[in-house]
């Protein structure tokens, strides 16, 4: 084995995408001491993604103060990547929900900060900017972002303010026509990796605020917000977001991200594997090692695994997946791309237990893999 | 892959070794139709190690009317392989625990049906006997069987009679000049894989006895017993077996095979790997698979998965091992000649939850283990 290209999503709530593209790095150093070892820790938008870009491409973090959930400065940041070209900024960064640790409220929080660092990065001249949703504390729709690059929303009585959860049902107006200018000519992606749309039953509030605090009926006067939101998104700019998928992401901030940032949704495995050239990483690559917590049918519906996979096999470089749980009838994996699936667990124990000593199940795991290939090489 | 050899031991409570077999045949052969694939279910001694056997090596079965341990008429059977030259006896088929469920007693049960199945062989021109211990209900030493070939013992008052374990105590004086003649040019070898000595707190009594229906004042009986067996053994036959490892087998069955049958006793797995010889089957195969329920510091002191690495390492052949479980601290198995170790357990689920499910288990981990062999062969 002459290359590898390592490129992992996280075992949610056991070991980080770093983590185990560590782990998988160093025992396959340990065997193939030779081996060019390339690392992709996945990022999936939420906390820690910009870390993952920085890792896998190398390239900087900006620091800059900017409004936090409560409109308190915060210093946050962002990643520059691709020689300062292409910013990288996590929502969660100034929008996290362990940012308000005490003070959960998703009808006060807002996303003005994130529209401030992509600001930052807008007249720090970028080209290009990735944002990250998730793990955010918000339900405002975006609007917060939306107002720092100039957004104008105004209520009932053509007053203008800055809505948030509470007060989106509030909005009567709002004016794109004051959005600074520099922003239009930069590409604006944004990785989002869920289905549910703006507001109603499977929306934003129903489905995500509960765990930012909304009791039963705050949900509903948020969810009752974002409709509104919505509607006049429609009047106004002409564009609907009833029925986007993904629109409902990080309290609707997908939504948000489409109408006034002119952006465009993506898987972030996608985004991912675009920015990094994974097509052209994996050209001469002996054999890419992939994983995510569990494989099944869900997961084959578009995740990581499935999207490196693809891309792998229209290369023709075999896949080795690794993962925490794998059901037993994944036969639809292995004709998309995937050459075999290992699961860490070394010992019948449950999650309860075994997730204790998922980094040595882990790396016990990749060790007996790397094993076997090398025999095999051998031959 | 050309040719594979599978040699796996059972996984205690969940798979028998020739299901073990059945399963990674099928999953090689299906992705690779033309591979030679050799199937050695592991007999250790106990229930089921004839037909693990004749599974291995073809031969038949002969079937004769034999004592059960209650002394009454029972059909029982044993393997001819060698074309007729060599017996496969397992001690389980006329001394078996489920022979008396609802009746046990160690202090009655007797091993003189093993002892009529050896003489059977011999009058059937066998010239090597193999004998499994393991699942007996009898705790009599041997002396049952012993006299089904000419033994004689006798008591206090000059009296021949068959012991059991319940009146070894009064055994005074062995006779073994009335053995039959042939059977001293029968080569006789007792698969035994444990340590416990005949008598005392790790003794056949103490250790065993317990689950084969004794009372602890049952099992003193049963040790003191043993210990005077032993003390005339001594006295008489001029062998002393107090310290002989494994002499406790099959409720001192291994003490009573070598006083009295003049056998060796012989770790399983080495009579199986000399008996279908292992040496000459591995020569020219690209890659062995063996397991077992759970590979840890135990299994490293001589189980079925070293004995068949080592013999692998000395021809060069890997050796791919799936178990049930394993332990991270396997370093040393490698050395002594495993290429890798996976584990079956696809989803993190306690043992009392996957053992149901051990069958597909296993099936996912072999398929997938082949399917990267096959994947990398074809680079």
């Amino acid at each position: 084995m002459n290359k590898a290209v390592l490129i992992p999503d996280s075992f949610k709530g056991t070991l980080s995408s770093t983590q185990i593209c560590d782990v998988m790095k160093k025992n396959i150093n340990k065997h193939f001491p030779e081996c060019e070892v390339i690392s992709i820790p996945v990022a999936d938008g939420g906390e820690g993604s910009v870390d993952c870009f920085l890792s896998a491409l190398g390239g900087k973090k900006v620091f800059t103060v900017v409004k936090n959930p409560y409109f308190e400065d915060m210093e946050s940041f962002y990643g520059l990547i691709d020689n300062g070209q292409t910013a990288v900024i996590e929502m969660a960064s100034c929008a996290g929900l362990p940012l308000v640790e005490g003070r959960k409220n998703p009808r006060k929080t807002t996303t003005y900060g994130v529209g401030e660092l992509i600001l930052h990065a807008v007249n720090n001249g970028c080209k290009k900017i990735i944002v990250g949703l998730g793990g955010s504390c918000t339900n405002d729709g975006g609007v917060g972002a939306a107002s720092a690059i100039g957004v104008k929303f105004f209520d009932n009585n053509g007053k203008e303010f800055i809505p948030t959860g509470g007060t989106l049902i509030d909005i009567n107006r709002i004016d794109v026509s004051n959005i600074i200018e520099n922003i239009k000519n930069v590409e604006i992606v944004t990785m989002c990796d869920i289905d549910n749309p703006m507001y109603g039953k499977n929306g934003a509030a129903y489905i995500f605020a509960p765990q930012k605090g909304a009791t039963t009926e705050v949900v509903e006067e948020l969810d009752k917000g974002l409709m509104n939101l919505c509607n006049v998104i429609k009047r106004d700019l002409l564009i609907d977001l009833k029925s986007v998928k993904g629109g409902g992401a990080a309290g609707a901030m997908g939504a948000g991200m489409i109408a006034f940032f002119n952006s465009r949704l993506e898987m972030g495995i996608e985004t991912v594997l675009n920015t990094v050239k994974f097509n052209e990483i994996i050209e001469d690559a002996d054999m890419i090692f992939t994983g995510e917590g569990k494989i099944d049918s869900q997961s084959l519906r578009g995740k990581v695994v499935i999207g490196v996979a693809k891309r792998a096999k229209a290369k023709n470089v075999p896949v080795t997946v690794v993962v925490g749980g794998a059901d037993n009838d994944v036969e639809k994996a292995y004709d998309i791309g995937i050459s075999s699936i290992f699961t860490i667990n070394r010992l019948p124990e449950a999650l309860e237990t075994s997730k204790h000593k998922s980094k040595e199940n882990l790396e016990a795991t990749i060790d007996n893999i790397i094993r076997l290939i090398k025999t095999l090489e051998k031959k």
